[in-house]
């Protein structure tokens, strides 16, 4: 049994969509009015008796990182519980007012989807900022489309359209922008999708850092599919696609002059075709996550609150790579926690789940696929390991930044 | 008659749109393949005789800037010939292409429009860079909500559902940042569309500049409306929607620390409405464009070699407060270039012009529409105007940067 200070596990969401209104899943209950606009101040005070004492009980357990900024962190874009504080207390309780009617529903989802006269339409957006703009397997170019492809995939869509825009650095070379661009076209026809239109903005020097893209998408939900966080239900299985970590490490690689002996690429890829497998296959799937920003870590943690699940992990059975699980030791980092641009984890009913699997495994993209643990009713919003030697551990969210600039 | 060289006007697309494969206006003939990737270099060389020569015979009535860079100028995001060819010479190629098919056409206009399982769909997108971020008459929230609202208008679409995208700076204020977002749900109150889905980055402090936005947004267009660049007739009357040069002169005024005896502020205001107006009077709009970076001038010399028709202005009758005629004066700036952002020009047969102008007038963002000038088959590409002693001068494409960051 765990001290019940775990059970308070607060997620971020990475993305957020609000629920447009009208939409057929307006009846969800978890709306951001609910969600306080600071998490409380978790401090160290000195007492009357000159010792250092805690604001919270909930702080003693280990030293905590200032939660209350006045200015805009590393961490608020990390993936962690400063992000998720950002998210929830600052843009969802505004953009999901209606005028009159209260809040719109938040759906903390990779996609909104809308119901557009006749169609279901999923729309998403990302910004991408990953430093260095060029790493193995990959560059900033190739991760925005396939970003955004995986953003609309993860809402069952077939992705349609995308857009881009830019924001260059005054004395950016225009050979690398050329490079990046005829990168997207690639990833874009790699993903079957159409770049149909674009913006382009210039700053001045050193008030950006070479190129920043943002892309959207738009894509199609078929007729009876609806992948959303909160069917995920108790009992569900969960999977992940395929081996976990490389997007970060092969980051990390370049950023410090890190060599392996086995070459280390990211697994920037799009994860549409994979989906459209599942469900061509009539696996009735609840919901899916890409793994970006936070890892499997964050995914999870995001989906076990959402949903009000708890979630219940075997540590061996999660694939990691030996090249990843070496780099993680040397760096000190978690391959829970580290990045993929090419990995979704889903949740599947227990009685479909190793058709799933076999499913996923028919496909390139998800020769690793692995039932890695499973819901429960216990302890809702709490994801746990279990390691080899049978101990438990939590897997929480990070407080403050591990990698930025990561995608 | 004007001499040949100004038939050459060659014209940015401050936005580009690519025309989505299976769309219904494939059949255009101005596809992007035809497009130099590079501009001929127009340099000063010393002759034989170590006088100064011309390597172009077009470079000797006025110097000329250097138009082939190795690396982003100022002038790349401006709305000026480096625009211009930056996205006609590398994004527009690149994006246009289709594997096995050659180039898609380049539709040079604000949104893309989509046919969607019976549903027409407008998509576009914009970065937005303003500096200050808060400005008279708006801010950069408001300025990203009402431009992306725009672009869709100018397709004709009824904006729906807007996506939002932030780069912040470590160190930005997030009570700043909660203002600029209150400032978004406001303007997408008064557009009437949701903010429906979001993503958010932090760049390392001086990485970025505080605030970055980006917003894509998606419409509905209505049956029977077509409104295209190529679309624009030989006879067409030039309407503007009202007075030139706010937004501009209001950004300006921060920058440069002016004050006016009248308060100007910007023009930033959503068209949405104003196009309705004159959609549902039956008004058959050939092509609309919101006049942004690069002004009046900018949007004509655009349609005009878009369309590849000729346009005469009646310099006396296009609105321009006394304010900003009197900011432009003082800052040697003309206001046909000056940025605004609720303005727009519209394309409508004579026969139907005077009712538009009516129309346009009995909305509040339309009081000061006026007939400006009218399209002709001669001189196809150029925008003249002609001044109150009846000489005609050339309303040409800056080939530099006049206000940089200004939307």
């Amino acid at each position: 049994m765990l001290p019940p200070r775990y059970a308070r596990g607060e997620v971020f969401r990475e993305k957020f969509s609000v629920d447009p209104v009208g939409n057929e899943h307006n009846s969800s209950k978890n709306t951001t009015s609910h969600i306080p606009a600071r998490i409380p101040r978790l401090m160290m005070h000195e007492n009357s008796e000159g010792k250092l004492s805690q604001g919270k009980i909930a702080a003693l357990s280990c030293p905590l990182p200032l939660m209350d900024h006045a200015t805009v962190q590393l961490a608020h874009g990390g993936g962690g519980r400063l992000m998720q504080q950002l998210i929830e207390g600052l843009f969802l309780p505004i953009f999901s007012r209606t005028e009159g009617a209260g809040h719109r529903a938040a759906v903390l989802h990779d996609s909104a989807v809308l119901n557009l006269s006749g169609c279901r339409l999923a729309f998403t957006t990302d910004s991408f900022v990953v430093q260095p703009l060029f790493f193995p397997g990959g560059d900033i170019g190739k991760l925005a489309v396939f970003g955004t492809v995986n953003d609309l995939a993860m809402a069952g869509a077939k992705p349609i359209a995308l857009s881009a825009s830019f924001i260059l650095e005054e004395g950016f070379e225009l050979d690398r922008l050329r490079q990046i661009v005829e990168s997207m076209q690639k990833a874009a026809e790699e993903a079957e999708v159409v770049i149909v239109t674009g913006d382009t903005k210039v700053v001045d020097r050193g008030k950006g850092d070479g190129l920043f893209v943002t892309t959207a998408g738009i894509g199609l939900v078929p007729t009876g599919v609806n992948i959303r966080p909160d069917r995920v239900r108790p009992e569900d299985c969960v999977i992940v696609s395929g081996d976990l970590g490389r997007h970060g490490i092969a980051i990390m690689s370049v950023r410090e002059g890190l060599s392996f002996e086995c070459p280390l690429e990211s697994d920037c890829a799009p994860l549409a075709g994979l989906v459209a497998t599942l469900l061509e296959a009539g696996i009735p799937v609840h919901c899916m996550r890409d793994l970006t920003r936070g890892g499997l870590a964050a995914a999870l943690n995001e989906i076990a609150r959402h949903a009000q699940v708890g979630m219940e992990l075997e540590e061996e059975s999660i694939p990691v790579s030996a090249a990843v699980r070496g780099a993680c030791e040397l760096l000190g980092l978690d391959p829970l926690y580290v990045a993929n641009e090419g990995r979704l984890v889903a949740f599947i009913p227990p009685e479909a789940a190793s058709r799933a699997v076999e499913c996923l495994r028919q496909h390139p993209l998800g020769k690793q696929a692995a039932i890695i643990g499973r819901c429960t009713a216990e302890q809702p919003g709490l994801v746990v390991a279990r390691g080899p030697w049978g101990t438990d551990r939590i897997i929480d969210l990070l407080s403050g930044e591990q990698m930025p600039r990561i995608c």
